[in-house]
This record gives structure tokens, C-alpha cells and sequence, in this order.
């Protein structure tokens, strides 16, 4: 069944071949203008506190030998999307690749070589008009699991994410409000873990029953679903968006993709990040705070310290509390997994740690 | 809530305190016997069709210098086991390495250095009192997730597994019986996808339903839980297991560890493996029987080469059917991918593809 949203992006991309024929037979160069997406044109917005693409605009043009194969390509890509609304299907960006690759009839020539030249043309289309890319039924690929007071409409079927058992409700790619419906949210607050195993902890404790808020995780770095769903939850129920994470660079740069975005996807953090999260944990600074035995900890390595310097500059973390924590980790040389909680008992975290923080508010900006 | 299986394995594991403390006040040198998790103790059962551990045994002595540090270790893991089922929680393996890390007291000496010393205690426990680790209550990561006409009971809760939406429950690490149980299966076979996206196209097109069969995901290399869930289907309700991965020698070894089992769990396989399970495809013959453009094949790389050297000398792969396929991988010196079907039409692998096979018994053993 055809949403509106469906037909909307169906007009837009419509409108893209409408412009290119018209200006064919008033013998114009065929030009696709769309926002330049190079480091040079993404910024960090203060206000909104997410990373964006600048005005920029780059054209793209049919009579200009370094533009043409990407103006064929970009093309071909729109028109297969359009197609693949019109079949009310959803296909993978990989699925996207092979359907178009061929090898020009006539010519030695494919229309693709590799994935890495489809992939920029499906970006180029969503931010040039202003969507994402579940809104052109391309699935990325979503990882994530959630569990909580919570009754979702999706299609057909209405799904109450208290009875998800241990196993939880697996995200899917797509979780825009004409997929996925919100029909009851009962929760005070999101927990957003990093890692599936300590979701699985806080599952089987049914912290999210005893808390009263929802667990989520992305399993690792989380996917766009993950990331979209905390935003809706935040922007539509006014949920808090609490983050947990390893005491790492990398555990850290988790919240900060939740948080603010990232650069690879600048275009469309207005519609996924969520600037009103806050870091709930693992600090370093904890391991004195809570008597973690040194034992724990791991020494950071190489990487790891090179990977902290770039944090250290990144304009959204140029806050005193941040400042303390990087310069915390850097003194005691170590890092710490939320594993490690587990030496002070194995429901330390669910029981004491989490809840603490919550209750006293204890959270990095 | 305990188990009558968690009663049990409390007391095997008792017993094995019991029996060192009984040779300890009778002046012997304690001594934990297990079977040798060597590959020279490993092999290919043909009555079974699955892989196995021989009958070696080695032992384990406290007054040994060589083992002695292993015994500790050993003990160690087995009490913290018996701890974690009495507080009734599941933890990760990781955790477990967490909580039994420390400095002996009056040493240098840590208890462990890296969670490969504790991983392979946790095997020698499974193996030498016959139980999978997740009887011990010790969550191994779980990535898959399932769709179809199934109702499962999960502890308090009813899943109901054709009600998941786009998103499908997400298979959790622990499947045993005691933990899961089979309300209703109204389903004829059970199709194992190799891959999540590809998973996702077989879930919107409700193909479980038009087909009246399972469709799970292991996202790449299954699970445990994945694998035991699938055994279990086919055990319990004779359900054939139909196995889709790409035609390379990667997705055809996921097939053979779904089937036979690894070397690394042999001592697990019985409890694990399906060797009724079936391969579906692809196949590198695919490409000229359904007239697949050359141009989505993928060139075979040396890894990948010898990757396939390494599999046709499997005892398991000596059956003329498998010879034919890597003869002619390795003839056309191509690979190719599940999603490359979409060249074909989105809908080729829902709609004709994998219902043709099936229908027609196309499969290989």
C-alpha cells in the first residue's frame, strides 16, 4: 500500500526527470544541481547542536566528460528507486547495485563497477531532496534490539514490546512515522547501550519493567533505525535519551554519532541525531569514584590515544566536563568495558551503578 | 525461578568440588579429568553426520606445574558458574572473565590476563559434564532473528512470532527447552538466509506466510542460538532446514557448520548441528541455468581460492554433488552474491528463485 510519503517522494523524484527533459528539448545541458558534500561544506551547528551540510551547491552535468558517467549513473539510480516505490518494495543498497550494473550495450562499458560508485549516487538523491534514504525504500543494514512499555504499529502488526521475552524486538531499517506508529509510550526515560551482551543483563533483569523507560541497543555503533527511533522518541514523547557506553575513545564517539551526528552523513542529522542526549557512563573517573580494582582496566594503546587527541578537538566536546574526562583517561593511561562492572557483582550495573546515576542525575553534557 | 535443568547442573558441578575435596583429604593430587580438545581428537562422525570429540582423555593436576595454574583457573570459572545460577542471572563470557579477574592476594599474580585464559575453562567445564554453556547461564552473542507461523513461551511471556512487523524477534542467546518452548509450529521447512538484507526482502514480501515456513537470519556466521533453535525445529517438529548463502566458499561453510558442526564446539555438535539440513543455494551452476548476467558475478580472489582447496578435502564435502560445484567454481573462476539475484527483478529470489528449488527438490547434501 502507497503512503502519502511515498507519493510525495515519487513526485520529487518525478520532478528530477521532468527538469532534465525540459531542459534536453530547449537543447540545454542536462544539469542535476545538488548541495556539495565535502568536508569543506559540513560544520557543526551550535544552535540546533548537530552537524550539517553547508549552502553549497555543486552542478552536475551530461556534456562534461568528467561529470557524464555520474550524471548517467545518478540518473539510473533515481529512475530504480522510482521503480522500486512503484513495486512497493524495500531493497538493500546492494540489491540497488546489481539491479542497475550492465555492461552498455554496445560498448565494453558497465554502468557500475563497484558499490562505492552506486552508494555516493543514492547520498547525492536524498540530500539533494531533502530525504532519507528509508523514504526511498532502501533498507540500511539495522542491528539493534529494544524492549520497554511500549505498543508500536507496524503494517499490520501491533507489537507490545513488553512480551518480547529474552530475545527482544529486533529494529527494523525503516522506522519512519508512516512504518513504524507509536500507539503508547510508558516510559520515563531511553537507555541506549552500547553493547547487545550488557542489554541482555539489563533484559533479563527487566530493568526496563522495574525502571520504568526502555532499553535499546545498537550493537556497537549503532545503525540509522536505532539512531531515528531514539530521536522520534525523544522529539514526539519528549523522552530523555541516556547513553551507555565503554570508558573508550570509541565508546565515546558512540554517543557523540547519537548525539551530534557524524560528518559521512551530515546531510540528514536534523532527522537523526538527537542533540538532548546525555553520557550517562563509563567515565574513567569512575574507577576511583566506585572503587573499581585497577585490574580491570585495560591500557590504552596506541590507537587509542591517537584516536582521543582528534576527540579532544572536536568542537562538541569543548566542555569542561568532557575536558576533565579526556584528561582523566590520558593521566591514568587506561580505559574500562562495562564488562568490568561485573567484578563488583553481577547486577552492580543494573542495581546500582545505572539506577545512581539516573537518580542523581549524574550525566555528561 | 531455577530449573529442574539448573538443579542438575548445580549438582554436576558440586560434584566436581566434592570429588576434589575427597582427593584432597585422602592426600591425593587433585585432579580434574576432561576430554583433549585437540585436533588429533577430533573427527568426522558418518553414522551422525556430525562432528565429534573422540574418547581421549587428559587430566588436570593441582600438583603439576604445568597445570597447575589452568587447575586454579579451572575452579575458579566452575565456582563463579555455580554462583551465577544460584543469583538465577545470565551473563557473557566476558563478564565472567571481568568477575574473576584479580591480583592473588600477597602476589603479582593476576587470576587471569585475557579472556582467552577463562574462555577455554568454560569449554573444558561444557565438555567435560556434557552441558552447553548456555545450561551454565553464560550468554554467548546472539545476532539472528526469526519470523513465522510460531508461538513461543518465553518465560512469563507469549511470542508470537508472525506478529514482528518489519523487524522480526530477535533470537536470543539461550534456546534450551527450559527457557523456550514451542507453543505451536504450523510451518513445512525452515529457511536458514545467510544474510540480514537479504532476510529483510523474504520478511516484507511475508514470503513465511505465502510459503507457510520459517524464515530466520544468522547474519553471517549463525549463532548458537541460531543453530540450536534451527536443530531443534527440525528435531522436534521434523521440519527441514533449507540453507541460502552466496555461491562462494564462505556462504557453502556456513551451510557446513549449520550441518556438521565446527571443530572448535565438536564437543557441542550433537546438541548443535542438523545434519538433515539441505542447500538451497546459490550455486555458481545457477548463473547459466537461470541465464544470470555475467557481469554480477565477482572474480574469485587467492583467499578465496584457497579457501575452496581447504573445503573440498572436508570429509563431508566428498559427495558428487559438491564435487560438480567446486569444479565448476573454480572452472568459471567466479563467485557470486544473494543480492546479485535482484539483476534479475527485485522479487526474483522471493517469487522464483528459492519456491522453484524448493518445489522441484533442487538441493544439494
Amino acid at each position: 500500500m502507497k503512503t502519502a510519503k511515498d507519493k510525495e517522494v515519487t513526485e520529487k523524484l518525478e520532478n528530477v526527470g521532468k527538469t532534465i527533459l525540459s531542459q534536453i528539448e530547449k537543447g540545454q545541458n542536462p544539469t542535476f544541481r545538488l548541495p556539495l558534500r565535502t568536508l569543506s561544506n559540513v560544520y557543526f551547528d551550535e544552535k540546533t547542536g548537530t552537524i550539517k551540510l553547508g549552502d553549497k551547491m555543486a552542478d552536475r552535468q551530461f556534456l562534461n566528460i568528467a561529470h557524464s558517467r555520474k550524471f548517467m549513473q545518478t540518473m539510473l539510480v533515481a529512475a530504480e528507486i522510482k521503480k522500486v516505490i512503484q513495486e512497493e518494495a524495500t531493497i538493500s543498497i546492494r540489491d540497488l547495485y546489481y539491479a542497475l550494473k550492465h555492461t552498455i550495450e554496445g560498448t565494453q562499458e558497465n554502468t557500475f563497477e563497484e558499490q562505492s560508485e552506486s552508494d555516493p549516487c543514492i547520498e547525492d538523491i536524498e540530500c539533494s531532496l531533502d530525504l532519507l534514504r528509508e523514504e526511498l525504500h532502501l533498507a540500511a543494514s539495522a542491528k539493534g534490539i529494544i524492549a520497554g512499555d511500549v505498543l508500536i504499529k507496524d503494517g499490520k502488526d501491533t507489537i507490545d514490546l513488553t512480551k518480547m521475552g529474552s530475545g527482544g524486538w529486533s529494529v527494523p531499517s525503516n522506522v519512519e512515522p508512516d512504518r513504524i506508529e507509536f500507539k503508547k509510550v510508558n516510559a520515563e526515560y531511553v537507555l541506549f547501550i552500547e553493547k547487545d551482551a550488557v542489554w541482555r543483563r539489563f533484559n533479563e533483569d527487566q530493568f526496563w519493567k522495574k525502571q520504568n523507560c526502555i532499553i535499546m541497543t545498537g550493537r556497537g555503533q549503532p545503525g540509522r533505525g536505532e539512531r531515528r527511533l531514539a530521536q522520534r522518541l525523544n522529539k514526539e514523547f519528549g523522552l530523555p535519551i541516556y547513553v551507555l557506553t565503554d570508558a573508550d575513545p570509541w565508546g565515546m564517539y558512540i554517543y557523540s554519532v547519537i548525539k551530534q551526528g557524524s560528518i559521512a552523513l551530515s546531510y540528514s542529522e536534523e532527522k537523526l541525531a538527537t542533540p538532548q542526549a546525555k553520557f550517562l557512563g563509563l567515565l574513567t573517573q569512575d574507577v576511583e569514584k566506585y572503587n573499581i580494582p585497577k585490574e580491570v582496566t585495560i591500557k590504552l594503546n596506541n590507537l587509542d590515544v591517537k584516536r582521543l587527541k582528534e576527540m579532544e578537538n572536536y568542537k562538541w566536546f569543548q566542555k569542561k566536563e568532557w575536558k576533565e574526562e579526556f584528561k582523566n583517561m590520558k593521566e591514568k593511561g587506561y580505559k574500562l568495558e562495562l564488562e568490568a562492572l561485573s567484578k563488583k557483582g553481577i547486577r552492580f550495573i543494573t542495581e546500582k551503578y545505572v539506577p545512581e546515576k539516573i537518580k542523581n542525575k549524574e550525566f555528561l553534557p
